[in-house]
């Protein structure tokens, strides 16, 4: 099997899983507890949170490790709304963010706040322009804008949305998820004030992850009891999750030349490609220098995304149709349509997510097969298309 | 080292890191890719699903999986709150619970609810006759009473309580995070509409938890985002975490025996225990068979429960002087004062937790040490009481 799905869930590294192996052994302590078991326990976790610190340049203090991604982006938009003034009840998000956004936004919504969705270009970038004008001065809480797009890979301009909530003294928050130790993320110059990262999307473990809360920004506590986290996060801490979560960053984090050769070979990949289907569409940013290094998003030959997954699951090849989240049920993606596809086209998009193992030979053995699995798809589709019509009639109303 | 803390967390057994290996190698999907690797790790949760299900005696389906107790909690109680109906705005608590239970609790009285805490009698039992006091009637949307109590041991008559507020279609959750595997539940028996459980306290790992959630019972979700867990619970599941759960949960659940080993053992040590220190005080149930089998909570000599951990920990004996959680700033403990005692007194509580490691000698070998350890505090603590009572004025001011 060739993994090509990194966006989706990362192996985890083999020094990682050893910096864990500890504390799912011998040191199983709880770092609540004052005896030896507790404060070895809780050494590791400080260790920890100053190795996650140093990737980003903060305090020790500002980190806070949860249980995801997800976890880290409910906690910052439900805390940071629970948190806002009265008056305070409007928040701007991008129209591309994950969907653990946007729902967190919706639900929100029977809360009393209001939020508005901005809209993205053809690549999926977002206009800073638009978050501007979105901005209520006073009423606006929060602006959530991701730094890169878990889809179609396009990096946001989130040093200027950044700069522009500071300056209407706004906080603003970046879903880091898929950027985080692959692009340079700078909290300052980006006057950035909450950050969400997810472990297992860097080859640390699923289960864990951590958020960044500058300080002096305040968060109503999603998880409460215990007083763990500086009572910002309750529940015995996942001590082994934890430790994996910091090798993966501390290693991510310090190979440049990792991302360098990620984004060397999805240029010559897609360059291939295009040489191959002259009609290959790129969704998301057509320059690969302004995409996460390894990702890719394409539409080939007007086929389903879905379909292709399968196919090519069957030959060997994991690929997405999108986000993994939202795999399975192949619903169109939110963000093909926010950036003007159709109902149909926003359900070819099929993503490539290079990593670490991947080498430039598996990719030439891949582009080498594929004509003929898109020769034969095409001609089971040009089959089906003739009962096609009344299904998607169906599926529209 | 002897570990004497289960109550706060417990060693991975072995065959639970087993069981977690191929999910930290090479089956590393996430459950939401339709790839090979995504499906081998969907089955895989499944699987686990259907395993902790059985424990239970209940639908696969009705199990969600979190990131341990205080998240299966704060998903019950803040859930339970957003999905009552509007005129039904109060909740009742045992005034024992964890902080997890009584933190949501003061929150959700930020957002328009109330809450009555139930007291407890001396050794720590909930009157299920004051939790129907308590029901108000169309108002009462949930009821939350633990199990066992995490600090004393003490078993709550959940049965009872589950069945009144059955009768007046008030939906019951119990914390079972000390309970599941050690005691008999019974989800019909005792009318329980959700109930939480933590990986951690029963051999399995940290940062993993799952709770019951019976057919038909409402929740607003807590974390959102990517519709996992039929969109009960957001987030790429942990799934290393739940597998090994999952084994834990069917290696505890399956051994009676292992209880009943429990249970003569902590018997024998409470009796040695008596002969060695007559004015020992019990705090809990006094009778072993009514507090969860492994614990017991004592004051010895009135020496604070903090010293006595210390001092202990100097000699190679983890134990605790109440919940984990709340350890290291050894406030009074909230049980401790519920059950009547002093503030002093409160802070007096010393918790053994004994487990599957600990034998018969290895309590003979710790009581025969346990006179001159107490002759050595005694004789420092009555040193230390000429300066004590100016302190003490200050922490009651």
């Amino acid at each position: 099997m060739h993994y090509f799905d990194h966006a989706a869930t990362t192996p985890l590294d083999e020094s990682v899983l050893e910096a864990m192996k500890p504390y799912l052994t011998t040191d199983f302590g709880n770092p609540s507890s004052v005896h030896h078991y507790g404060r070895e326990a809780r050494a590791a976790l400080e260790r920890s949170r100053e190795t996650v610190a140093a990737t980003l340049s903060c305090d020790p203090k500002e980190i806070v490790f949860t249980s995801g991604g997800t976890e880290s982006v409910n906690s910052i938009l439900k805390g940071a709304a629970f948190a806002s003034p009265p008056r305070a009840r409007h928040l701007v998000v991008s129209a591309v963010e994950h969907s653990c956004v946007l729902e967190c936004a919706d639900t929100l919504t029977n809360h009393g706040y209001s939020v508005t969705a901005v809209g993205v270009d053809s690549q999926g970038r977002v206009n800073p322009r638009d978050i501007e004008k979105a901005i209520r001065p006073g009423e606006t809480f929060l602006i959530s804008v991701m730094a890169a797009n878990n889809e179609v890979g396009t990096l946001q301009p989130i040093g200027e949305i950044g700069n522009i909530a500071r300056g209407y003294k706004v906080l603003f928050h970046t879903d880091a998820v898929q950027a985080y130790g692959k692009i340079p993320l700078d909290l300052e110059k980006q006057s950035i004030d909450f950050l969400s990262v997810s472990g297992h999307k860097i080859y640390g473990p699923k289960g864990v992850g951590f958020f960044y809360q500058g300080k002096g920004r305040e968060l109503v506590p999603l998880l409460q009891g215990g007083g763990q986290e500086r009572d910002r996060r309750g529940g015995t801490e996942n001590v082994a999750g934890i430790v994996g979560l910091a090798e993966a960053a501390k290693r991510l984090c310090g190979d440049n030349l990792e991302q360098g050769r990620l984004r060397v070979l999805v240029r010559s990949f897609q360059d291939r490609l295009k040489e191959l289907f002259p009609d290959l569409r790129i969704n998301g940013a057509e320059n690969p220098d302004q995409r996460i290094p390894g990702l890719l998003n394409i539409t080939l030959k007007g086929l389903q995304g879905e379909t292709l997954v399968h196919s090519l699951d069957a030959r060997g090849y994991a690929v997405s149709s999108g986000s993994a989240c939202a795999a399975g049920s192949a619903p169109p993606s939110h963000v093909l349509l926010a950036m003007g596809r159709t109902l149909k086209e926003a359900k070819q998009g099929l993503r490539f997510s290079f990593g670490r193992h991947n080498t430039g030979e598996e990719l030439n053995e891949f582009l080498q097969g594929l004509p003929s699995v898109i020769q034969g798809l095409e001609m089971m589709s040009s089959f089906l298309d003739e009962e096609e019509p009344s299904k998607d009639q169906n599926k529209t109303k």
